[in-house]
């Protein structure tokens, strides 16, 4: 399937009846997400994958109590790092040089260039530049959950202070960004199973120069 | 082919060779990006498409004299709307009861809630909002621009209020959020061609509850 037609056939569906996502399908998911590219690759996120029913029964409140995240059978919890440091740069390091077999000098100044990121931009300028790239991962596996026939219904409003508590994120340098419940559309109880695509215009969208 | 095949394939091409990347596929990847989810469905977000070569010559010393600002073929330049109104969601209802032929009435409770976030939200969170918007669009374009086999290279650091006064963005309440040359690789030029991709390990980048 092409993602044209995947894109198509996607909808965010608002509920799901509770059929069980194969694994293989699930970790194409991921790995979309963990082939993203990203801001100087460095990937700055964690991905919590959470099929135990307890805790998404917990998080359900937490985000407006849409039925999505029970009635799902995963449910992915996107977490942009929000402590990085000269540490994450070292480690990233040494993975090129594991990769690639190159030295580590050959990446000086590479390594210069992030750690001037790193100790040049605020607090708060360094969570929204890995909330950024949240984004992007968030967004692969959106398309892939799209071309695996995978309903996935992106939510960005729930309770952002409540889930980094439970899932205790912030002793963990993270907090959360977006949520995406991972499971097949109810098709008898969603009423916007069979309704059509609404979405701005090419001429409005697209400004050619 | 695959998104999986199509992002072993891509990476973020550092030289490009100028060949043109053909109307067909170009409009694929806005499609992608026309058909990505947001918020709400509002879509806060315009993407500039610049083929003129002059224009391009401006934009590059503005990112970093960056090459593949020039040797691609068509420049994207997404930005968000800085100054979401209610004209904005009256729009969006009207396009919802064009598509849908559902009456607006029927609309007055989901009306109300972007009206809320509309009146009660910062303007710096509006945008911020939009932001994260246009970065699923963009993302939904780079993974479609792997799928039609374009090289294109996300980039975040340029000059963003130098790129919002040549594009006049400002005035057309949007700001810049990231751009993206489509082109070609440069095989003979770009060291980068043949290195073997950089990522996390599942093992640290998931964390299965």
């Amino acid at each position: 399937m092409s993602l044209h037609d995947a894109l198509e056939w996607r909808y965010a569906a608002k509920r799901m009846n509770g059929q069980k996502v194969p694994l293989h399908k699930i970790n194409a998911i991921l790995r979309a997400a963990q082939y993203a590219p990203t801001s100087m690759g460095l990937q700055p996120f964690t991905i919590f994958v959470i099929e135990n029913k307890e805790l998404r029964e917990q998080i359900k409140p937490l985000a407006y109590n849409q039925p999505q995240v029970t009635e799902s059978s995963h449910l992915l919890v996107f977490a942009a790092w929000t402590d990085l440091t000269g540490v994450h740069v070292d480690e990233y390091i040494d993975e090129i040089v594991a990769t690639r077999g190159v030295s580590v000098e050959s990446l000086d100044a590479f390594k210069k260039a992030m750690m001037g990121f790193v100790n040049n931009q605020t607090a708060e300028a360094k969570i929204q530049w890995a909330a950024n790239q949240t984004y992007i991962a968030f967004s692969f596996a959106l398309a892939e959950a799209a071309l695996q026939q995978v309903d996935a219904t992106p939510m960005e409003g729930f309770n952002i202070a409540a889930i980094d508590d439970l899932l205790q994120l912030k002793e963990k340098g993270l907090t959360s960004v977006t949520l995406l419940p991972l499971g097949y559309r109810d098709e008898e109880n969603d009423m916007f199973v069979k309704m059509k695509k609404v979405r701005r215009a090419k001429e409005k969208l697209f400004i050619h120069l």
